[in-house]
């Protein structure tokens, strides 16, 4: 067996597991949730009516619980935004994944998206983490530039390339982020994250986190490559 | 020219024209109500963060402006679809359409789908009407009755196919929410529909509301083929 890349250390701790789509129920959350512990991943991340189940399923383990907000639109009100980010809080969420206003970006209102996020930012206690997600693949690549700039100065900690729902993360977006950030922000990449080689390559490209709804058949197939 | 069939009488008056991608900026605003205008079609639907703006637009006409809740996912807090609702009216909806937790269908829980129904039925002035979308392409027959029924009895005026995110509305699901509406209800079929011969299959089907993000194609259809 090859020994396994220093890129790809602990790669089980660079997931965050995703169920988000529509037909998710209870029984779905209780296998992602299973998933999460089996191969110990980082964290799940659901819709928020689920939040407090898997927050429940996970209370004696170290997995995080991240729920997204304004998914996956992001054409939500502001103080909407803000009241499902503290309730998510409330359910046991760890993390907020939040889609930032797509419409805004397109229009160049950077400043309004910098203080919806600051917005979201000041409800959240210090030691949960925001992400923003900004759907890059329907962004040009100056509004992407911009986008991170405004998500950096809004006080988040990650910037996040996709909800998913609109194409996946890309290599080369994940470069562009992590340049615009500076070093001030970690990136999350997300969207269409199916092999071990797809991880190597955004890990490479400045991700330091992955979102996947393919998490177990990932860490399998790590498993048949190195062994562990 | 033939003369309009009935059923394709006023069907100008049978839209909600929507635009709804994450996308959609104040530009698309500004087209999606002209064209609403120019056509005098019954509403436009949008995104919470965009009702404002679209019910300033239409300040003047008759035009009603449609919000989403819960869109497209359905997977929020029952507290958070209240309060999205509520403020989308003090925005200026006249109607709103809400997501189900189809989560909660497709288990069974059709006492909680209908809670939450009547919870935000309970939170909108009486004239405002009600919609609830079930997504209807991910249930079983038997899903999409009982959660018509679940519909109706939380108090809602429409029964709602698709957000069109997840498959467009069918002549057979339209039936069978006619059916299990059993008159108490009026059906609003939205997703996929491009053509007149698509509404007056829906509408011939038992449906008395269209949602489309095409309608001033299909109204300029209507007029090659009837001269209107």
């Amino acid at each position: 067996m090859p020994a396994v890349p220093t890129i790809l250390t602990d790669l089980n701790l660079r997931f965050d597991h995703a169920a988000l789509a529509p037909e998710v129920n209870e029984l779905a959350i209780r296998d992602l949730c299973s998933a999460a512990i089996l191969h110990d991943l980082y964290a799940v991340c659901v819709n928020p009516a689920w939040v407090a189940t898997a927050a429940s399923l996970l209370r004696s383990t170290n997995i995080k619980v991240v729920s997204v907000v304004g998914f996956p639109l992001g054409a939500n009100r502001t103080d909407i935004k803000v009241a499902e980010a503290y309730e998510a809080v409330e359910d046991g969420a760890r993390e907020i994944d939040m889609v930032a206003n797509i419409g805004w970006i397109l229009s160049g209102r950077f400043t309004d998206v910098e203080t919806e996020i600051r917005k979201v930012r000041r409800q959240l206690p210090p030691e949960v983490l925001l992400k923003v997600i900004i759907e890059a693949g329907i962004l040009s690549h100056d509004q992407q530039v911009e986008a991170t700039k405004a998500v950096v100065s809004g006080g988040a900690q990650f910037v996040k390339t996709s909800t998913g729902f609109f194409g996946g993360a890309t290599v080369e977006q994940v470069k562009i982020l992590h340049a615009a950030g500076s070093g001030q922000i970690e990136i999350k990449a997300s969207g269409g994250i199916r092999t071990v080689e797809d991880c190597r390559t955004l890990l490479a490209a400045g991700a330091s986190r992955l979102g996947s709804s393919s998490c177990p058949e990932i860490m399998r197939e790590f498993g048949r490559l190195f062994g562990n």
